[in-house]
């Protein structure tokens, strides 16, 4: 039987990857071998290997695809097949970012005034990269962890991942500038990738987790609405989805449901109810595919 | 930005809150400053405060709105607007008592003998206004915590909350009278009330609490049923919300779909099946605006 | 007030047991007095007792009814009524076995070789049965757990429980034969059965329970097709349950939905798609009634 | 090298076990392969079994010497070595007892009320022989656990384990009668014991656990005193242990030493102080070698 | 038999109240009515109560004696016996501070400033009192904790109790003024201090506790010289307590013992070993009686 | 005043450095900001770092002075003052070991036959100097953590840090040969050792650390001996410490004292007890002084 060798990411991705895998269908459960979970999917051979060194893999083929932040394809410089970008992170569902930081209290007002200082970072090739494209030069050097703690005594500037800020504001950071934008993507080994049988496979994960994604945001409206009334509802439902009427037994009324978007709710039921929307409900969703 | 200052009852109360605030539509998240929480509404400012202090700072204004106890707005003896009754606390969804008790083999048998004792409370202001409309005098002490274990070494009776009893009987109290029952409300500042945009964001919040509040309790039941046997269905269904009944492509078959009440539906399901509903499916629900 | 004398399973199964049948419509809540929980159903008075013990204490009356597993109730060879057969266990929906099993390197390798040997087992009562059908004397011993260590130094052989067999693996055993394969049982008494009102309440639990099992591992699709492509689309959705179609009011388009399960959704997600089949979501089910 | 198949028991005992044993100088650690930890003594192999099976492998060889509860002995009948008797259970340092005890408000007064009653025991044998002691007839069934929970709807009485009574109080049972005292003995194999050097590495475990266990409720008193006043001080020290007395540096000035119960000290420290001692120090002691 | 009422502060100063009782002699464990917690000495009757009000109770005679912090005796104006001064907080062996304290931008500067402003605490007859010392008067309110989140949003000034002032520091406020410095008490009633038995046993309980606290930051060194050298030696170890010295077997050496401050050994030890002592060793105490 | 910049060990050794500092007399606790803890020294600034860059640090002169593994010295080539050698490692006290190894059923039989392999080490550095030392040259790369799960898949040999060997031996991993030994070091910066304070300062610690270090595995040994026996007692005792002789006040009688390694008493204490030893005791000790 055929068998995709597939990545997934150790570490702190690693809840937010197992419960959407869970939405998309596929129920991993990891055992006392931990390098090799347990999937209810025959076709598919797991590996759980730290989010860092995954790109690594795929590219020299000792995996055909798998779950990885972009910032460590791009620090690792792999040449693989980018499939799908996937929005979620550790914390929720938006792309996290490598910023550069100094002391609330530092002299360093812009990147060009890093040129000659001593900089941490966990992801030394991005840093570089980001120097050299500003022309700065400077010392980088390896961060084993808690880099945010570096600065001032030990190191001029840091460069770290950050969700929501608190850690650096926590530590008297600054943050001078974005370095990377990162979100979580399904890559592909190239050569299995031009395998008709693994890209199949590759595209049905890939299909079935951009639904899971789809829904995590998303739920069903649905309300009982006088025939004449429609068109005032469905002014106020979102037009990006068009929604679903159907008549009712009851002379005159229709059903309308639609997908929305789960922030927008709060603002548009208090506009459907006095629009003459009757018998609201809003029903949870596993899966919308797009 | 206009912005709504609200204040979230920290302590035994903050978690159910959360709950039904993310259900409603409001995702709030406990960062490093617990007391200002972040929440995914640029218009609403959240302060975590004691639910015992809440409608003392809605009263004077530094709190636009807030959600708390009805007993500790009696206790503080606040003038404040009340919006909504939430009827949930924190072991579920059905109002809280306040009750005097006084030991099992205690001498003192009604409100009456409680003349000249020595009580001690939490609220020692609910439990005076309740000795005072009763005719009784007695010493009433404030009690740090622990109250249920100080009868009858430390005083004669005590007045103390209680949702299931068992603290009660654990420590071998008898309960004597209930001196206040108590739910779950929504509170506004009287001028904030007054001010158009404050009054409609608080109304927002309110009527998204209690669509989720209802849906706590409701799933929706979906079934397939013979055109001539949907009478008899739907009498079995309560009448409360009437079901909506939709066409289906087979000849002579309905879909009929009812929100129901979650508790009952083990009582209708085998009488349903009997009565020759088809495919009955039980759905659960977000949010039902009635 | 009539009631029911239900026994729930203590311990491995109890968590599992909750959870079903909080789906099934009954919240059980365990105080301090954990032998007798509380639950939201006056007709039911529920004891927590081991799993090995239910079915003797039906057996004999003082319980009417319980939950349990076939294993026990052959263990203890329980002259019960087996209402209902509930495919869950501890970890998962399957079943679960007991095996017998010898060191990797042990000379036994059939079920003859234990001939004369030294067994341990929890379940000395199943042993003693399966060796006896298979024409062997062995001497069977109580094991108060962990009986897993004890071949080869303490006995040869050894009959215990698995689900995944990973415990049998970590120890260097070997699996010789299955002993007995068991699930889940709602069992009752005899003479409860014989009782109009006890059966009638015992067939209730057992139609919820069934209903929140099959909605355990099912989910509700739903997608809108052109008119012409019903056939296509519900070829591909499984023969079991008839798809529910109903007209949109859009010309031409009809809403299709059905329950399926949900391992299958993987596979069929992108072969609806690929047929035509627009806005596909997927929505959780609480019950479904067979 | 000549090795010691040493039983250490698993379960409630086993860290109070574990820290005696560390007290008498033998670190054990249980590894992942926990059925045989690693000691930091070549000569001594050690197995981690259930205090209920120690005495069973012990008596047919499978170890050579065992540490378990003199219960168990009783209850599996094993004929064994007792080499000492070491006076510590689960929660402190007194025997524990086994009871047979009835619901508070049962009929049952004496044993003899026993007869034809139900009774349910984790240790049958024992519960056996004690009836058969006070000429009853019952019937005694095996207990899973949770056996305080049983009665009165499932047994008549129950005999069980109690160190401090609060589990039969909390579950309104009253005590009838105590069937067993207990305390944690050493134990070897008949064979083992004829060994020289088996014996000796025995003996040398014994004297060690002891030392240990006389420490755990020792302390050394130390003191400064004038020569004249000796005998006044020397008359409060507990005659028991004969104290040190050495000479100062200082004229007419000794120093007195003395190991005493912990539980004393409290009692004749106001009487040192009073009758002249000076610089009275409290000294902690890992070992005392009667 | 005599027994006294003995008060032991629930909450924040119970686990380091526990822990020096127990080094004093006295073992108490807590058990499921946790207001009366066993103690391993039948002339003492413990009850477990809030620190707050322990002093209350003294006062009134519900209690004989007991332990609490200063702070809460000024707090509730008790008019009770101080028996002794222990130094011991939560977090270690020293005084603890309640200040009075503003947010870091206020513009409050002084004490005087304080006057027509909010003040939020736990203490507030603490406060008040102070505030009266100083003629200054202000709002004060009860606050039922956090109250470093206060201000300035809620209330001008805060006065709270801080150990090591990162509290404070965290939530961006800044000390004003001590309003009053507390360590830990042992008290009791009046008239129970008149009765001699329990003044006696009162007297016994002091004793021991500082015995115990003096050996906990106090150790023995011990160490080999040389006859000639013994003046030297002795210069370094502090005066206090003058140094017991004994002579040695080997001719012209003596053994010198002395207790000492734990935190000076790190400074002393370096000199003895450069003036010639040998075989120096530490050896922990468990009580010094002074 | 004069500080001393000192790094401390974040991570795996930190709970076993703070343990051996606060038995040496420093005691330091993790703040809010767990970069700078808190110490009682004041002539000591504590900083909290991955061992792994703490001699990087040191070398550059960020750091006076620090704790942190022989390895990481290694492999950073950090050119320090190694002041003293601690033996205490995560789980003990003994040195760790750095080990190639590769999976149990590889054809790699010797350090050779890693020629041309690829290599996944957390210590790129150590494992390149240790190959280059035996002639062979390999692909090696940088893990990030879980190296004993990278062969043979992704690897063809790991090398990693073992204390006990268990995790490999889970892992189906073989060892071929020992990359380093590593034992836990006080470094110092080369200028700051040349400063006298500093010096002086330094060496305090080191004196201290070893001190506690030597007592860690240490007893003190007392006993009553007759005059006439001394000298067989002596015997028995180790010949390493000379022991203590002291007169007693009873005629022929001596006290014998002596510091015993503690996994020599088992062995000792029969022998001493046969040889007329009597009232031996163990006293536990903080520090001894060699």
């Amino acid at each position: 039987m055929k068998k995709l060798l597939f990545g997934l990411p150790k570490g702190s991705l690693q809840e937010a990857t197992f419960t959407i895998m869970k939405k998309a269908g596929f129920f991993i459960t990891v055992n006392s071998r931990s390098y090799m979970p347990d999937i209810d999917d025959q076709e598919i051979e797991p590996r759980l290997i730290r989010a860092q060194e995954i790109s690594r893999y795929v590219e020299q083929g000792s995996l055909d695809a798998g779950i990885t932040g972009y910032d460590w394809i791009v620090e690792n410089g792999s040449d693989v097949e980018e499939v799908a970008d996937l929005v979620y992170a550790k914390q929720g569902f938006r792309p996290i970012r490598w910023v550069v930081a100094v002391p609330n209290d530092s002299p360093i007002r812009t990147v060009r005034d890093l040129n000659g200082k001593r900089i941490a970072s966990e992801a030394v090739g991005i840093t570089r990269r980001f120097l050299k494209s500003h022309g700065v030069e400077a010392e980088v050097e390896f961060s084993w962890g808690a880099t945010e703690i570096k600065a001032p005594e030990l190191v001029d500037a840091i460069v770290e991942l950050t969700e929501t800020g608190s850690s650096l504001r926590a530590n008297n950071l600054r943050i001078l500038d974005t370095v990377l934008e990162s979100t979580t993507r399904l890559i592909a080994n190239k050569s299995a990738w031009n395998d008709k049988w693994k890209q199949e496979k590759i595209k049905q994960i890939a299909i079935l987790l951009n639904g899971a994604l789809s829904a995590e945001s998303r739920v069903l409206l649905k309300m009982n609405v006088l025939q004449e009334k429609v068109k005032i509802i469905t002014d106020i439902l979102p037009a990006l989805h068009a929604p679903t009427i159907s008549h009712l037994n009851a002379e005159g009324w229709v059903a309308v449901e639609s997908v929305v978007e789960e922030r927008i709710v709060r603002k548009i039921i208090p506009r459907l109810k006095a629009a003459g929307a009757e018998g609201i409900i809003e029903i949870p969703l596993n899966k919308v595919i797009v």
